[in-house]
């Protein structure tokens, strides 16, 4: 870390959900940013990457269940958090059909604790609670692109957990003061993310055929839907700006403006990969109730704090497939070029 | 019991909540009702009322803990039910804002539990699942009377809670073919009712004024607030209509169509004593964010279901303090006639 003045006192991140996909996005943009910051990073998993090595970056980790609403006290109150961002959740919506008790426990009560402890402890923190596009839940083709003022109409549990939180974040805002940003954010993709969303397992999928020749065929749920998939990075940069230009208690899209159907994804990809596939459909991959068309407006988020996407859907799949390329079993075997 | 042909089987309610105020007035009507009745009731607590006497009735308690999904799972399969009324609840609003999660782990995933049962067990019982006015939450003026098709804007944890509730629920009807019908039922009130409810604390705060004379004020919160107040025997009645002719998946409203003050209350039943008082606000009894008014429309449920509420606030409110006068420790030192 560089020297600085006495009186200087580096911006202090709280990030729970610290071992997942995002959260290592966001502490690649912090650490981009040539500024020094202090992270305190909550998970109830270890991370599985090296959150040591980062230059502008002071970070600690603490394997903490965000139940425990007495250490999360003890926690907060020693870090002193300048931001908070809330990544922590159950953020599967097939999953949230299985158990939807979960989708309310291990989303909505968590962050009530996290709420409750900021008053408790009177922080003035800004918080960003990452809301989901899923909140929207059943609409029109008429209501697309989908803006902030959109009755939502949420039609999984986890939409309606989502929701409910949210609902409760503006009450903590208008009753208790407490700084709260709120977003909805659209369907995530960019290296590293978990094989259990659909382009991250279709990326697997893709690869793997390319060099294994293990048949000619993806298996996915309905492809038909037509989702709008924004770039992590491009999602991490617009909360490091919603904490600076944010408008508190307001809800803001996190999203490209364009949709596309998993159709079209898995065609683009096959592309880069120069493969010719068939599309096998696994029934049980299809939800119960499901969305045809999700498409978000991110006009307010660019017109309020200067946000822009930036990163190609191309770009993106790319990108995935590299990372696929260089992190998997594959790369021990095969020496790959980057595509 | 009647004698019956071999192939009559009585209707059979489950009822979650059982110890509770709403339930003994539902089991009460369907005693009146002269015709014979199963029911099984679920309750944490034991009633403190006798279950076993009524005439037409055939009344199983069981102590259980609606968390308890499995043991549940069992009750529900052995009784194989006709109907539930769900009334099982964390019904404090004031308690949402001291403790939001349990709003939550209270209201919404016992319900979960209750419907993830009947789903497993493919039963085809009718549902009630009792909901709120609070669900409103905010409203304009000009919003009132407030009907079904409002747009919900809770403005509490509680209200957020039994919202998600709601809206779960619906899922369940839609997507897993549930029978549901979902009540947003107003400000109960009637002989019996917890002290910790407005009206029933002003009873007992203005009998013992009247026979003890300790000092001449009454402790309330905000008196000026409006709200619609319903009789609990109008309410059980509606339930009992819902049961035959509600439609699947639609919310009735549950309230007499009229707002009163808290104060206008507090002088109606003044004046049944022939009282002189003062009112005192103890202001901690405000809470967080209230609304001012709240009045709903019964015009949905009056024609979908031919229901009436036919007992006037007067009687309600007389009815209320003479059960007061008569099973208080009041009674055992004072000979009283009833009012």
């Amino acid at each position: 870390m560089s020297e600085r003045k006495n009186n200087y006192r580096s911006k202090r991140y709280l990030i729970t959900g610290f071992s997942g996909f995002v959260s290592r996005n966001f502490i690649e943009y912090l650490n981009s940013k040539n500024e020094d910051f202090e992270i305190l990073g909550i998970d109830i998993r270890i991370p599985d990457f090296e959150y040591e090595f980062y230059n502008n970056l002071k970070i600690n980790f603490q394997k903490t269940d965000l139940r425990e609403r007495e250490k999360l006290c003890k926690l907060v109150y020693d870090f002193q958090p300048d931001y908070i961002l809330h990544l922590a959740s159950y953020s599967s919506v097939a999953g949230s059909w299985e158990n939807p008790a979960n989708s309310f426990q291990n989303n909505l009560n968590i962050f009530l604790n996290l709420l409750e402890v900021v008053k408790t402890i009177r922080s003035m923190c800004r918080i960003i609670l990452v809301g989901s596009s899923e909140e929207y839940g059943d609409v029109k083709i008429s209501d697309l692109p989908l803006v902030e003022e959109k009755i939502p109409n949420p039609s999984s549990p986890f939409g309606i957990a989502r929701l409910s939180q949210e609902m409760l974040a503006k009450l903590y805002v208008e009753v208790h003061g407490l700084d709260i940003i709120l977003t909805r954010s659209f369907n995530h993709i960019g290296a590293g993310q978990g094989e259990n969303f659909a382009v991250a397992s279709f990326t697997k999928q893709l690869v793997e055929l390319k060099f294994h020749s293990n048949g000619d065929f993806v298996i996915a749920g309905d492809v038909s839907i037509v989702r709008d998939f924004i770039d992590v990075r491009d999602v991490v940069r617009a909360y490091y700006l919603l904490f600076q230009e944010g408008r508190k208690g307001e809800i803001y899209n996190v999203c490209s403006g364009y949709g596309i159907s998993l159709q079209n994804i898995i065609n683009i990809m096959s592309d880069i990969l120069n493969l010719n596939i068939t599309i096998k459909e696994d029934i049980s991959l299809r939800r119960p109730k499901d969305n045809s068309v999700i498409i978000g407006s991110n006009k307010k988020i660019k017109s309020e704090i200067g946000w822009e996407n930036e990163i190609s859907l191309e770009d993106s799949l790319s990108n995935m497939i590299n990372y696929y390329l260089h992190n998997s079993e594959i790369s021990a075997s095969n020496k790959l070029p980057t595509l």
